[in-house]
């Protein structure tokens, strides 16, 4: 027995001197139990005579003998030693059930409501940001290192602080509550939201927070306003709730309302984003505004205010927003600190009417009962101290310089191809393309060269548009963006020399 | 001008020593023009003016001021200052927009889909934990280091890497790929559980779970089964997902397949607790595991397994989870690590048959994009270097010995009134209360004493139940315990001494 024993468990010189020498040889028995080469009631060595086999400590084998058992692949038997238990290897032999489930057993693809194919596939996984990814922050240690610093203070307190529920235990579903005060405060003041902290719900982003406001204010069957063209999260946020998207069209003043009214006046609710249309850079003009808000009264609909990046304003003076114009009455207020932090913090935040505020916070509850503490807490102090002002003015710099070596490398590289519309704020901004290129081809062509341009067309959904690439700058460095601008030069020229038309079809034929 | 300017700004004592002084002049100006006291186009006094009027450093005045353009307050007229801006001040007054909407204005609560009143309203606010509350697991700092420790590392790996976006940036919407994987070798190992890392998709913990599942496979105005009495949590997202709900009867063999197949053959899910069932705590046998795989496959119909502390087994071998039974075709597993390890990390999955897998990342990320990268690669690498297994096994055996803690006090201070049953596995328990008693009565006088015991009655939807209690002991040490229950025998001392059947009939009227 000892000599079998030594065979299976000691058979190679795998075991390394180290810290996780129990890991290891706790790996190698719950293999041999796994695989059947210590069946059901095998007995295991005493930790004795395997510590002088192996010559190893007696306690590394009792610390792997005891991670077997709390896992339940041993059995300790009293006064007679430690023992492969049966449920591993035998349970599922008795049972007789399939081991490999056959294709006519599996349930069939009718009883899945939807297959979500409208959700936008880049959603699903990440991919390294190359130039020129919209939507994008710089994340770079340098940017970062104010949060790290508050972070790291965070779960040193944590630490320290003997029972602390507030950072472990549960949480209230609206958020934090310093963080809602913080969040009402700052948006107050700098975007002339009109709110009490009662009024914020925060979310694990602006994607999260649509999501949630369509199952308390989204009627399925209903139309819904989403500007043309339009961020295709929104698009397909209102295909999940089984709402009708109606498309309305933009101009440089921002959505038509006009066409809105004419279109689908019943509309239950519009999502618009008025300090800057994604992907255009409109803003929406005041007219617009209030002729929004007075169709929403009259219709007594509702209209969510998606201000994504509105922080990052490089000219002219901050634009009020549609909620505070509205006074929050039919206008929903939704921010995000993925552009202003960075998008792995998953923080965001409705500001909604007093009215939806109830149901909001119970559908989060349902939907994850409520975020992080931790990162919550993190977020109140880094805004409260001060961090959050600090950090924008400092990035507000930053993309200004971005945007403009963008512009500089636009006019090196790309003058006659692509005309660069100056951003008056945020992360990315509009490159007309002449018209000889179709833009699909060019955002293909050049993804095949490492070049990230996303084309105009695929947020586009009834409008006719000339073509043209979104260009984000704020997540790269001007030599990024110099190489980036030549090797996007280099796919239309190539383009360009290929036999006339060449360039101008698409083969999805989309458009 | 320069007079006025002193009055106002540097007006009163106000102004402390200290690093944020830059920010409580800030602070002032803000509040100055929010108030109107400095009207649009009002000329903020020199740097150099102010200073010196003030006896501070230049420099904090320029942060302050540049605090204020950034933000918008205060524009800069090149060679002539810093001005107050108009928008603030003006913007809404020009737009003769109404201040205080009236109620005739709000949109009628019509508008709103649901109120949510189904969602509990315990998940909605956190509560400060007090016995004997469920659920809840030993949050302490001994408990917590390993976890600490691990964490901190990930933060200053952050703060060292130069550029990282994996820890910043966007994220997979189906979790990180090695804590995928972390999370199929751990249950496929510990539970039997029977699939691959491509099956895991990791959630928000498992009320995420539920309603994300629910999303793809429940379908509105069809039954789901659901055991009673059940957890509150997943009742709420049936009736979120406007399904059905069924109750159907649990024994101390699980849940009465029998009953189910009699009362709605046709539903179209069941969600179980099979390893113990909330809040009664019996394991599921065999035979009703087979009876209920078999409905499944006879009427194709989805089973949700709850397994949400079964880590924490005393007594017996674990026993493998329904799905490895089934071999992952009809049954969904649901896992968290907010027992495991703590609530507030908010992290769950779902594991999940090959076809449900790209719906449910759809939807996944349509309701929020993905998780926090940092979060779960800390709890990959807590996983796979072993401290998941670690931390099991000792809370393993501190939670066994709160647990007999908690019979030793019931049997110290409650016989005669409470008879507690020992738990094989988990952080809770049911205490059967004598006849003469009606839980919901006890539970309320409980909780004016500031003891948490909820009554067996909350968790019914439509079976007769005896009284009784849940008793969390996880979170709560001997002695917290011992003074629990003594307190609990005072309220049932003080009911028994009332007027008979005073301590029978509850005000709400409820069973």
């Amino acid at each position: 027995m000892a000599g079998k024993n030594k065979l299976q468990i000691a058979g190679g010189a795998w075991l390394r001197q180290g810290d996780s020498m129990h890991g290891e040889l706790y790996g190698r028995i719950r293999k041999g139990i796994i695989t059947g080469e210590m069946p059901a009631g095998f007995r295991l060595p005493s930790t004795r005579v395997l510590s002088d086999q192996l010559g190893i400590a007696r306690s590394t084998v009792s610390l792997a003998y005891e991670h077997l058992l709390s896992e339940g692949y041993v059995e300790s038997r009293h006064g007679s030693g430690h023992y492969v238990a049966d449920f591993v290897t035998d349970a599922f032999e008795r049972l007789a059930v399939t081991k490999r489930p056959s294709d006519a057993l599996q349930v069939s693809a009718g009883h899945i409501e939807d297959d979500f194919s409208f959700v936008p596939h880049s959603f699903r996984s990440a991919i390294r940001p190359v130039p020129f990814r919209a939507n994008y922050p710089a994340l770079d240690r340098a940017r970062m290192q104010a949060w790290i610093t508050l972070y790291s203070r965070g779960i040193r307190q944590a630490a320290r602080s003997a029972i602390h529920p507030g950072y472990f235990g549960e949480a209230d579903a609206a958020g934090d509550p310093l963080l809602r005060r913080a969040i009402a405060e700052h948006i107050s003041l700098s975007r002339g939201v009109r709110c009490s902290a009662e009024q914020v719900i925060v979310t694990a982003g602006s994607q999260h927070a649509m999501d949630l406001l369509m199952r308390v204010i989204g009627q399925p069957g209903r139309k819904a306003w989403i500007e043309d063209p339009c961020f295709p999260g929104a698009l397909a946020v209102l295909r999940g709730a089984h709402l009708i998207p109606v498309p309305v069209p933009v101009d440089a003043e921002g959505i038509d309302v006009a066409h809105g009214t004419r279109t689908a006046p019943n509309a239950c609710l519009a999502i618009v984003c008025p300090s800057k249309q994604y992907p255009l850079g409109y803003a929406m003009s005041l007219q617009r505004r209030l002729a929004l808000i007075a169709w929403a009264r009259q219709n007594k609909s509702w209209i969510i205010e998606d201000d994504y990046d509105s922080e990052y304003r490089f000219l002219g003076k901050p634009i009020p927003s549609l909620q505070g114009l509205d006074g929050g009455v039919h206008v929903i207020y939704i921010g995000t600190f993925s552009k202003v932090l960075f998008p792995g913090l998953r923080i965001g935040f409705i500001v909604a009417p007093p009215a939806l505020v109830d149901p909001l916070i119970a559908v989060r509850s349902l939907a994850g009962r409520h975020g992080n503490p931790l990162d919550q807490q993190v977020l109140a102090r880094f805004i409260v101290e001060g961090h959050l002002g600090r950090h924008i003015r400092k990035m507000r710099k930053l993309y200004r310089i971005r945007m403009e070596s963008l512009l500089y490398a636009g006019r090196r590289w790309l003058s006659g191809a692509v005309e660069l519309d100056p951003a008056e704020a945020g992360l990315q901004t509009l490159g007309r393309l002449s018209p000889e290129f179709n833009d699909q081809v060019v955002s293909q062509a050049a993804a095949q060269q490492g070049i990230e341009v996303a084309d105009l067309s695929r947020y586009r959904i009834a409008v006719k548009l000339p073509p043209s690439l979104v260009f984000g700058f704020g997540g790269f460095d001007e030599r990024e963006i110099d190489t980036g601008a030549r090797a996007l030069a280099k796919v239309l020229e190539a383009l360009r020399g290929e036999a006339p038309g060449k360039g101008r079809t698409h083969p999805g034929n989309r458009s």
